[in-house]
């Protein structure tokens, strides 16, 4: 938290599709960052303060200052995942392990930030028709903190589908499952503890689509900021391998 | 394991429909629970023995004998419920937490003895219209061994909806979760370990669809069996309150 | 939360031992709940109302409105678990399946309510020798919010000893384990989701020894009701059996 | 499995202490890996075939084609984490979510391949004094298959301790806690779900102790070996992205 107890919340966005591709363009003219930022406001109030990161910035616009000065990181990249430095993927990774917040929106599951994360392939399969496809959200953990105030179900009325065998590990709490028109279904909401470190991955959202204009999608991920942001602060150190200094650790006479 | 090193399995059934109403007979002559039974003998074939229980027999044919003798139980029931005696119920709920296995199937999610190991009330949305609706499972787990050879996704043509949310504990692991027509989902199959025992509860089958005679559908049921019978035996004592007897462990000088 | 915001805790105690035995009194001359009370007000000031009931009250104290009036329960029992009224339990239980955070201390891992709502034995091994004996606890999730500001480790220089095999689900989330002079192990912070409803259980904390006094203590058990009291309004009803009133659920052509 | 049903098992060993350390030649002449397979062939008997290979190997002996005829590999490294080829590393990786066990032990918890399943740092505390300290291992989950066999507790006489808090992602199911003189406890058998593969990681045995002579732990490391050689083969391929592939699945009309 800042000294003013705000949340801070650092909107990461590739901004490839939002500036290249003219659809886009339409849909989100703030980009889907400023989509982002927008349902943030509205749903959090004065409790966030938001800043923005692009892949374009130099680090991307994450350097080390920018993320400790970061309680939670949003992430949205689909077009240029292998631009980002390994250098920057490191120290997000680290951060998060220290206890930043990292929310993953939709094409992220394969963001390299979030494959380091889960240690798996986090594929999974995927049709994208023109128009897209009804995406009905399912609660199946309803008072967890991310589905709050939701309805149930959610329903998007032009999606990607995104479907099942989705290869990452099994969600320390499982919130959401969607279903598609094909029949297909897929974890959509999956919560994680890693270091002292939260991570949610929330899939709707794309960027031919106006998801991230929708009310109850922007909840949600107004939801999975606070969740994330509310890890306390950790009472033990992970990011270094403890060592000698533990030889002589007192409860051993 | 019996002395022959088979798997013993005691098919539980309520057998309330299997008899009373015509449609079922016609569906399942042998009753679900011969259905089952043949499942399981084409897929297990020596590995295992199979006998049957029913509700109307005397202790509902699950005497401490019968069970002592049992590695697996599976359990079906539905319109009877309230009918199983509590005395029972108990003696299955010690069994499986000294380390036999339990499958539940279907509306059996509402049995006294899954609501029993669950905790929670095990309710969930249903609706069974007429010639019901198409279910597709798919695994979530790959490599599951209750997955094991069967299609991605297993595809129901006509099937009773069941609908989340399904208020059970979050499952020890989750292989399948199913959509259903009207854009539903469902955690299908759910495995959990109680005790020395493992439980896993398994969505499709019902009495006036042809469920049970579905090869993929039989072939899971064998599969739920075998890792159900495949815990090892307990190196430790769960169902006795340890007490002074533990006052002189060795370990405290 | 009630009207003013602020977390409604009921603290329930048994009070058996509390006005029976002379050391006990001692101890605890305001009673166990006084100083768990004592705690809670310390780490939460304002933002938490506190409430008692005992077993010798009409209904335990734990009438409807009561139960509908608490945000949060904590239970101490030990000496007359079978004294609670089966009718209490069920509406605890329900209660906690609707929202109800529910924090399970000590020698309540052997309470109905407890073992209704895991689902098993519960039991586990003790030793309870003059003076008792030091037990170091661990923080295993150190972003939790129940570790929030406690050190690494925490260390009751007196305490009973609870050791493994611990007959409970496997936690959804462990974030401490304990160490015994014994060499023993126990896992002694528990947490998990029940229906809409957060249960946590904690198990430092006896009637001889003078735990509950202890700020470390004071400071978990203020983390843990602050915890279950931050699930979520549920946005769906898990208590009632969903029927046909879904039967035309919209969803479905 | 190999077409001889047998189970193939790839012991790696990064042998250098073994070769290196005039202490560790004398408990081990036969390198720690030949410790390790002398136990697995007096568990497991002809169900399975041995194979070894080392840091020192081309491609550290597990070219591609090594790894297609490996059902489970075990992992044991310390001096030369570094060492090991990043383009192995993949290689393993890839092989794991496609289905290979992996059985990572002691100070393998640092190794690259670990480090990569697991996607946090795997810091941990340790003290390693002269003549080592008492370990206890206790088994949390007593009808595992991997805690089949072995007592409770049991007992290490001289071993390194490892502590918490140890920086993994919470096992999907946790197996062993151990504690140490010291009072520290350490999660000391932990199983994982990846990909369609399943890993274990389990930390008794230390280079300058003989622990790997010990049949106990010969005993667990067999089961973990059979354990993970028990996943079924996947019905869904995680390892590559699907694309467009999917774009007329036919779910979707």
């Amino acid at each position: 938290m800042g000294l003013s107890g705000q949340l801070r919340v650092t909107i990461w966005n590739e901004n490839v599709h939002d500036q290249r591709d003219e659809t886009v363009r339409r849909i989100y003219p703030k980009g889907m960052h400023g989509a982002i930022a927008d349902g943030l406001r509205r749903e959090l109030g004065g409790s966030v303060s938001v800043r923005f990161a692009t892949l374009e910035e130099p680090e991307h616009g994450l350097t080390a200052e920018a993320l400790e000065e970061t309680d939670v990181l949003t992430w949205w990249g689909h077009a240029a995942h292998d631009k980002v430095a390994d250098e920057v993927v490191d120290r997000v990774h680290s951060r998060v392990l220290n206890g930043m917040g990292l929310v993953v929106l939709h094409s992220g599951h394969y963001s390299k930030i979030f494959r380091r994360l889960m240690g798996t392939s986090c594929t999974l399969r995927w049709r994208s028709d023109e128009g897209g496809e009804r995406e009905v959200i399912w609660t199946v953990n309803p008072g967890h903190p991310i589905a709050a105030g939701v309805p149930q179900p959610i329903v998007i009325p032009h999606q990607e589908m995104y479907g099942e065998f989705f290869d990452i590990p099994p969600p320390d709490e499982l919130v959401f499952i969607s279903s598609f028109e094909g029949g297909e279904v897929f974890r959509s909401g999956c919560c994680y503890q890693r270091g002292a470190g939260r991570v949610v991955y929330f899939s709707p959202g794309d960027q031919v689509f106006p998801v991230y204009h929708q009310p109850e999608i922007q909840r949600v991920i107004a939801n999975c900021v606070a969740w994330c942001g509310g890890a306390a602060p950790a009472n033990d150190v992970p990011s270094q391998r403890a060592g000698n200094a533990t030889r002589n650790w007192y409860l051993k006479a």
